[in-house]
């Protein structure tokens, strides 16, 4: 029997290579102990609802009217609705042609493209064009759709950090074109030293590969960051010297933990930057409905937003779009919701305000018990709370290396078996060599923290204990 | 000042390259019209609840309440929402792990997935294995991953029906692959001649190219005809002797509109001709919340079923889909909803049933006008409802060719203008060189539909008189 196009040994050789750490080895292992009935917290992957945080009510009510607008004729639907939520609903299906089950234009709903640009324009202090943005089923498509127009093959290069979320490299290597790393500085609070970047940049053309964009993810995943002004301007004039296009991850921009370095996003501090470069620069930037207090993963909304893109590429952007029709109605409305939210005086005001500090206020001081959790741990040093440094002795890397495993792989498997703790291995973002991370979020209940830490600790402890000769460790 | 990445001239080849004719030059111009303030009516796309049909009531509650699971606490929620939908919205959140905001499993909800294997068993007659189930964002998005699978470059081909829907033609341009196109016959209500397949499949082999996988749309779309059992088997062993994946595109399952040839599924097919075949033949079925009485286009649910792919191809496909996380999950619930409605003896069973029934017997009525109104008209010859072949008279084609424009776009375009009847043409799908089409749904609510029809009737008549020299058509 010959073998056949969907066989292992046919497929699309980038589909082979692309690799997704995020829901690789460990995760694979969790949900195999899990279907064994062990009990495992998962903090491979941000997703809150998971977890037990709630959803915010209004943004519910109202998507739940639009879902069921023959509740907007009920006699009783203002007993379990309040008026602003069934106003918002009636303005939603007001804006679509169809409601939610009809397929919108394929850039999303005129009117929450509206909503998403006044939303920038009061964020930014600029101005910002509806017909510039594009909504999408959640921020990762939109960077995979960016991607696929700038990449033409292997020799075209897009600047990734490392450490840097998974999505970049598994999308890179499926649409075939080359990753080209550079590192964030852990030592300098994981901030970006161009002059680095300058070197692999140059490093890349050695090998003949056309950098061709570069990704800043601001703030940092895995690493928690926010870029400094200065730091962007930096990023920003070398992608003007290098002719790059800056393509900003900003779907973090509601988790800020650190006061003392608020979120400013590259389209303001491009915009700040005046002519020529506020007007040659290109720049995508991306937002979603899934992280900060919204977590509304499993809905599936995002946007990114073009700047000095020209219009016929935006016109070739659509076009592809069009081919998958539209991104999912409900997402789009969950992104009118966010960036639109409830105002002072609005019945739910205070509701919306109370849920979303709630949230956010627990996710900082979880933030704060994880990062002084890791510190207290022996051989483990974090500078932001979610990407702990773990020293690993020898004799723990020796071990690993005739398991034929990563060291970090090794020391998160037996983490997983041990406590129940589903992470990812630093080497799934990269990493400098002989450093070892592990990555989780901070998004188990606030309740059940002290308890992970502790359970995390006694695991370190005993791993240290057995590995460690007192000699040596892994370099830092 | 040099070009950057993303102007026109430095996009990727195969961004450009792909036309998307369902929204292309007629869509935009349609949508321009529109803003000028002309009524259009929209037939160019499947998009029901755009042009009126109603959702079906208890999918829609079900949905609401799985939204705003705070509302099953509510005393009230019974005067509002029936015991039922109650019932069923618990069972849906319990199979999740987080509700509607959490990301699901990359494959989709195991409990829905289990519900769709159990539907494809009830219709088949086979059990079907939900670990073979993939839900999707929309049926494209499926049909998109699985191409992406077998397409490693330009000589990898893919056998397509002509005329096609579109989105065939566009993703293999996007994924840079070859389109290997075989007629469907008009003269045998569309059906598929086997040699004419042979000749296609030899014809690209003399060109270098691998014929991989080969497209079935059942029943058809632009063309509307169900394949016979005798014609589909005859496929199978077309692909079996030239080592084919079969990718069903199955979507339009509910849409059957002639008695005489029901739908019957690939997958039955293929496992009715019993060994060696139904082991060995590779096949992937794709189908959708978006087309029949559903219509719930905006909501973007599909699913695809893999047979006889061995499990290290399974696994690939699964890392490929864990890259965007997880399809939207209120899709999921829609998907899971459709393939197991409400059953006799529940309380919204007879309203189900009832708004089933009505908005299925209305596209049959409205297939049979169509038809028939397509057929009273000069020149105009309509075998299935949605695909009437336009017999252009030579001066037309002449004047649309002095235009640049294909023959069926300067007719189509000319309908528009005349009547706001918004139309794809023919050659956006595909048709035999010098044969004109254009494609419309039968969606406009029923009773514009003899209006839409004589203003159809109208404008063709005139048209007819303008270009005819009563001397000669264009060829049958």
């Amino acid at each position: 029997m010959s073998s056949k196009a969907l066989d292992y040994e046919n497929l699309n050789e980038n589909v082979k290579k692309c690799q997704y750490a995020v829901r690789g080895e460990l995760y694979l292992r969790a949900s195999e102990l899990q279907k064994e009935g062990k009990k495992i917290i998962f903090t491979n992957v941000g997703n809150p609802h998971a977890l037990g945080q709630k959803p915010l009510t209004f943004p519910r009510q109202v998507i739940a009217l639009c879902q069921a607008p023959f509740l907007l004729d009920d006699p009783n639907v203002g007993l379990i609705f309040p008026a602003d939520a069934i106003a918002r609903a009636k303005q939603f299906l007001g804006m679509t042609s169809g409601g939610l089950g009809a397929y919108s234009d394929s850039r999303g709903i005129p009117g929450v493209r509206k909503e998403v640009a006044d939303f920038i324009e009061r964020r930014d202090g600029y101005p910002s064009d509806p017909e510039l943005i594009f909504l999408t089923d959640g921020a990762s498509k939109g960077v995979m759709q960016i991607l696929n127009s700038i990449i033409r093959g292997p020799s075209d290069g897009i600047l990734v950090p490392v450490p840097q979320y998974p999505l970049y490299s598994a999308s890179i290597q499926l649409l075939g074109g080359s990753l080209v790393p550079y590192y964030l500085e852990e030592t300098a609070n994981w901030g970006l030293d161009i002059n680095d970047l300058r070197q692999s940049v140059a490093q890349a053309r050695y090998k003949g590969i056309t950098v061709r964009a570069m990704v800043i993810i601001n703030p940092g995943n895995p690493t928690g960051q926010c870029l400094s002004v200065a730091n962007l301007k930096q990023i920003i004039q070398f992608c003007h010297q290098e002719n790059l296009v800056l393509l900003g991850d900003e779907v973090y921009q509601q988790n800020i933990y650190q006061d003392e370095r608020p979120f400013i996003s590259a389209r303001k501090v491009l915009l700040d930057m005046g002519l020529p470069l506020s007007k040659e620069v290109q720049l995508v930037s991306f937002h979603t409905v899934s992280k900060g207090y919204w977590g509304e993963c499993g809905q599936r909304g995002g946007y990114f937003e073009m700047t000095n893109i020209p219009p016929k590429a935006v016109e070739e952007i659509y076009k592809v779009a069009s081919i998958s029709l539209s991104p999912n109605v409900p997402g789009q409305i969950f992104m009118g919701l966010m960036v639109n939210p409830p105002k002072p005086g609005d019945i739910s005001y205070d509701q919306f305000v109370r849920e979303s500090k709630g949230i956010l206020e627990s996710l900082r001081r979880r933030a704060h018990m994880m990062t002084d959790g890791f510190n207290s741990c022996r051989n483990v040093v974090c500078a932001m709370y979610s990407f702990p440094q773990i020293r690993l002795p020898p004799r723990a890397i020796e071990t690993a290396n005739k398991l034929g495993k990563a060291a970090d792989v090794f020391y998160c498997l037996r983490l997983l078996e041990a406590t129940g703790i589903s992470t990812v291995p630093g080497s799934g973002f990269g990493q400098k060599e002989g450093v070892f991370h592990l990555r989780t979020t901070i998004l188990p209940a606030e309740e059940d923290m002290p308890a992970i830490m502790e359970s995390f600790k006694k695991f370190n402890d005993e791993f240290m204990e057995k590995y460690e000769d007192h000699k040596g460790y892994s370099r830092m």
